[in-house]
């Protein structure tokens, strides 16, 4: 049998964005997104937790070092935290930030970074809105 | 590699129940179900957690759009919210309103309204019966 | 200047209700209390809140020892734990268990437990039937 | 004695903001207002705790019914839900949306709709911008 | 009539401690204080809610910056955060570190530095040692 | 189709730690493990969660009455509430108390004793730290 450990860290941010297809008409827009396509947006604290995948390291008895963690969320929250995600983040100029591309972007972005800089991989990306409604993306 | 996304909504409801067996004398309901056989029932508040999976729609970047979750969720509701399950509810009328069976239930009733009103299927269903117990059911 | 030290321990039950005033038809309670009116009830997972005032013991640095709160809670709680407050419960015989009710209830019971088992007095009762739904209640 | 009995409801929306004072130089807002002063704003999701103080109708057991609150929540927060508040709300065309100042715009709005629709008074508003910060206000 | 503003900002810090009187014989410790006397201590994640009153600058909007603030409690946390509280923090060195007394040196701390770089006064103090369990101190 | 059912139980526990690794100098501990190697340790309320699979009793509509469930948790909790999981639990005596060496510790202990006990068998063991911090283990 094989264990399996895995290292789940939260990180808070809070941003804003806008629900707006623009090959749409106003109304459809108005349709289907509701008081999501309000021309200024609105806003959430959003959480995300990353979920890491390693072997524990029997000198530190753990998968990875928050200390090496943090620089890379640090890193990633500069393009998301205090935000309008529509209007200030370079990977939603032709995509729209709803929770599920969200959770896709901080996927890539992330994993990518993790895979530069530990021995571990990225197992699952969670990321909560509200706390009643969260997107869980991840590639198998 | 295939990418896996998956929304959940978390919706809550008040309700009463209360644990007996009718083929048991009373002394094994009261030895095995303790306080939760009293006569009368208690109750908790409720909270579901639906997950859903499909595939994001790149025109509104959304496995399934909230408005169109909600009248499901108002639907099923109404035989949970307020209710007091044994007596008032027609999923229990031969069985123990535990969250195991709590959580079937709802798995079959919300996914046969998500097979009929939407391309996404049911991943997962969790019952909060407490915020320190809850269940986990799907079918694989 | 006086300093003012208050502790407050939190403790949960779970309980049914229902509301409906007997002096009423059907019709207006049904208006009134709307789905609370439901012939069998339905129920909470209720946080009570007991907020104590009293001196640092010296000693112990401690206004009460828990020790010594434990049994008063456990007491007062056997006739609500797990309990139809309205049927079940010799405080609601002729009051309608609203949330306001049982925090004046809890205050008479746990007030006057402190006082003849302690050195403190009773500060503020708060009672969640909710997350988002609380009453409190004091005598000044 | 009088006994003292308060009602709470806590209702929640998301918006955004942005820190930014027109008679300053960019560099002081920067200085001042670090990354809330960012141009496109950014968003929480707000909490309000509503707190009302009233005497308890013996009929009802209730301070108030919460299907009069409702109304008078669902219009307030017409104005605030989903909304820009630099942009998009009445109340802030001269002042600066912090929680402090959201605070007392609620205090006032729903003070006066309290007082035109029902017997109770507003005992106090609390307004989280984040679990982590908050602002209480009310009149003495 | 007065308004009122209070803000309140939660930070969070991981201590251990132990709950022994020097004065007293082991037995009588174990009898009073139970396991919170084991000889190695225990710990919690401790919440601190800092609760400030002040007047609102109207040319920010806010009683207090937090960007001021940020640097009181950085400075304070240093003997709290990631200590044990008996042995390794210069407050503790004659009084037990219960929640209660815990409650009372932040207040002498927060308190002083605050009169020293604002204008703001110290309101109240909470300490959350579970979520269960808190003590509120504040000097009138 | 198979129908997973997974019931999962939260309990708390309240311990201290230091992270420690003697084949190291000092220095080289402190650079690696930061504030969590001072010397006295610190301390967490840890919230572990057991997840456990069966089949749903017929009479009963549970996988696992709680009753039964009740004194393993509390047999294995001996060893860890109230303690220095370093100085004063006998796991913990060659490896450092991490987040991730304590999760497999305890599916150690109470796989072995669920197996022994009852017809389920463990599915999960989840470890919090802190609400922002936690570990899965299972082996599979």
């Amino acid at each position: 049998m094989n264990n399996r450990t895995l290292l789940t860290k939260r990180v808070d941010f809070s941003a804003s964005h806008r629900y707006w297809n623009p090959k749409w008409s106003a109304e459809r827009n108005k349709k289907v997104f509701g008081k999501c396509s309000n021309k200024y947006g609105h806003g959430h604290n959003y959480s995300l937790e990353v979920t890491i995948e390693g072997d524990v390291d029997p000198d530190t008895g753990m998968i990875i070092n928050l200390y090496d963690l943090k620089p890379i969320f640090d890193d990633v929250l500069k393009d998301f935290d205090h935000k309008h995600l529509n209007e200030d983040n370079p990977y939603f100029l032709d995509m729209i930030p709803t929770t599920e591309n969200i959770a896709r972007v901080l996927w890539n972005i992330i994993g990518e970074k993790l895979q530069a800089n530990s021995n571990c991989r990225l197992y699952r990306i969670r990321v909560y809105e509200t706390p009643d409604l969260f997107v869980d993306y991840w590639l198998e």
